[in-house]
């Protein structure tokens, strides 16, 4: 049997590539995704130092065990700030050009690094070289989405008998959050979005102790994270029958996603999708109600790139995931947002999602 | 009745103060806590913008309506980068000495900003200035806090009859989380640690699909989030009957958290707390398996400061919170470490947390 590669290696290969690219010798990552991604730990503080030589990984005492069981490359244990043993590494191995995540390093560390690691070496500051790689999906990673997407569905699945008029959104995110968990989830993959009546009209509305009332919309976003990985679903419900108007609004929302879903393709830039969302609802004189984007990559965060948004020209490859979930908010009445996780294939697209988008009813 | 003076309009106030000592015009606030502590708004986009004369929120339009609810400070609502618009409002007032929390900002953003505003204007980096103030709370965050200790409490006491082996990690976890969120958490305030025999030796262990057997421990550390605000409390309970040894080291860590919270008092170090409980651990020699410090801070955030760490020579102030947390950890073995949620008073210290610390047997 041939031996598995290790995609923990070549992501670092292909990372040190990008670095030459960039005239570094070296990266030091801090931003815990990218370290997992990179290395395999899922402890809370960790830097992850790598270069053509030899990568190494620092953390405290606290992740001893966990980086020794969890790493792929050694793990260093220092007590203190990282930084101070990190620096010292620098000197040794006479690392001149350093790379720093410019957008994940703050302000106060940046200049502490800089006097820590000696006025000879200069610190690069580089962007999204991790999550370029992110964004496009091993098989494995593509695996373990799919995983969660279904979990997600299974969850809202054996929610959804138990619900009905009198609960509060609490109780019914408790409901959720619960069952994803029983079905093995770590937790959730942001906090569960449960809003009812006008409540559905903030695209970010929390849980409340408001009651689920007949003749009333409901909105539920939710999201697992099961073995690191995100997922993302939102569906909406009536209780009771719906109104002529209601079931109207549902269905110019459910054209726009078939509509965006139906644009993802390889090679389709991001704002093509978004495009294809906005105009559906243009055609039906309800775009401006749409005020955010088409939808966004997930992995192991819940916001990842691409972002499906109107002006992001970049296109879509093979392996990428990303939400569709374009939405109407009619501020007094209600909203409405249906998103699927979906999967971008070598010749168009896969919807993950399983669970039904017909327009359901709650029956009190 | 009097009128009830806003806390949040103090708060402002107060930083101000702090500004003018920094000889700073006005500060931009984006760290999320912090938001919210001084204007009410606790959505995920935020630059709060505070000067003596005025005080703005920007925000997106995803947040237009629930912005107007939260905040007490005049909304705007832009689209794209809130940067670019805080900058205009910033160069139209003459603003030439901005203040920007720089353990916050990250690089590449306070370059930015930087080109945003405009050569004539200055940049402070200032930190902790806000945290300070969030260190002490007021009467009404200590309420929240209170409650959000007795929910976690209280949660755990319905969840342990349930508890036996063949659990489990994960299991437990969802258990105790939905009891949480059942009891009206808006979630938990971390996510919740279930760690059973040798694995209990990780302090930050995550639930896994490990079984709960009998003749093991099994710690549990968990905290609610209720209303904002965080509690944490770790227990360890014994599956089946203890062992002399087992029990021993219960009393030494238990021993040491008592003395811990002893030393707790308006004006005694960070330090001497620390040093209260690795003395008592010290005597029984085992202060080498206590790989972390004593407490922390909560609030808004589930780490602030202060920290009650070994070298930390600040004092405590009535109206602080802090964690009191000893533990030891044998490689192989287990852990243990026992925690409350206390309060610094005008004379001593009150522990929030109700749950007994008795070494608890779980029956199979």
């Amino acid at each position: 049997m041939p031996l598995k590669s290790d995609p923990r290696r070549e992501r670092r290969d292909s990372l040190i590539r990008l670095l030459q690219q960039n005239k570094a010798q070296a990266i030091a990552i801090t931003h815990l995704p990218n370290v997992r991604y990179l290395c395999g730990f899922t402890g809370s503080n960790a830097l992850l130092l790598i270069s053509a030589r030899e990568s190494i990984l620092f953390t405290d005492p606290r992740y001893d065990i966990q980086a020794a069981t969890e790493s792929d490359v050694p793990v260093r244990v220092v007590r203190g700030v990282l930084w101070n043993d990190a620096a010292k590494e620098i000197r040794r191995r006479r690392i001149f050009r350093l790379a720093l995540e410019s957008d994940k390093v703050s302000h106060a560390d940046w200049d502490a690094i800089g006097s820590h690691i000696g006025a000879r070496a200069e610190l690069l500051p580089v962007q999204g070289l991790v999550e370029a790689l992110r964004a496009v999906k091993s098989s494995d990673e593509i695996e373990k989405i799919r995983r969660s997407v279904l979990l997600n569905s299974q969850a809202l699945a054996l929610t959804l008998p138990l619900l009905k008029p009198g609960m509060t959104e609490l109780e019914v995110a408790a409901e959720l959050d619960y069952r994803m968990r029983r079905l093995g989830a770590e937790g959730t993959a942001f906090e569960t979005i449960v809003a009812c009546g006008r409540r559905s009209a903030l695209p970010h509305a929390r849980p409340t102790s408001e009651l689920l009332k007949n003749n009333r919309l409901l909105l539920i976003d939710m999201g697992a994270s099961l073995e690191g990985y995100a997922s993302d679903m939102t569906r909406v419900f009536h209780l009771g029958k719906p109104g002529r108007k209601v079931r109207a609004l549902y269905d110019m929302v459910l054209e726009a996603q078939l509509a965006a879903i139906a644009a993802v393709r390889p090679g389709a830039t991001c704002a093509s999708v978004d495009l294809a969302a906005r105009e559906t609802l243009h055609r039906h004189r309800h775009a401006q109600f749409f005020t955010h984007s088409t939808g966004h990559g997930l992995g192991l965060e819940i916001h990842e790139g691409p972002r499906l948004g109107a002006k992001v020209e970049s296109v879509l490859l093979p392996g990428m995931v990303v939400t569709i979930e374009p939405g109407v908010y009619l501020e007094g009445f209600g909203g409405i947002r249906i998103e699927d996780t979906v999967l971008v294939t070598e010749t168009g697209v896969e919807v993950l999602t399983p669970s039904t988008k017909e327009f359901l009813e709650i029956a009190s």
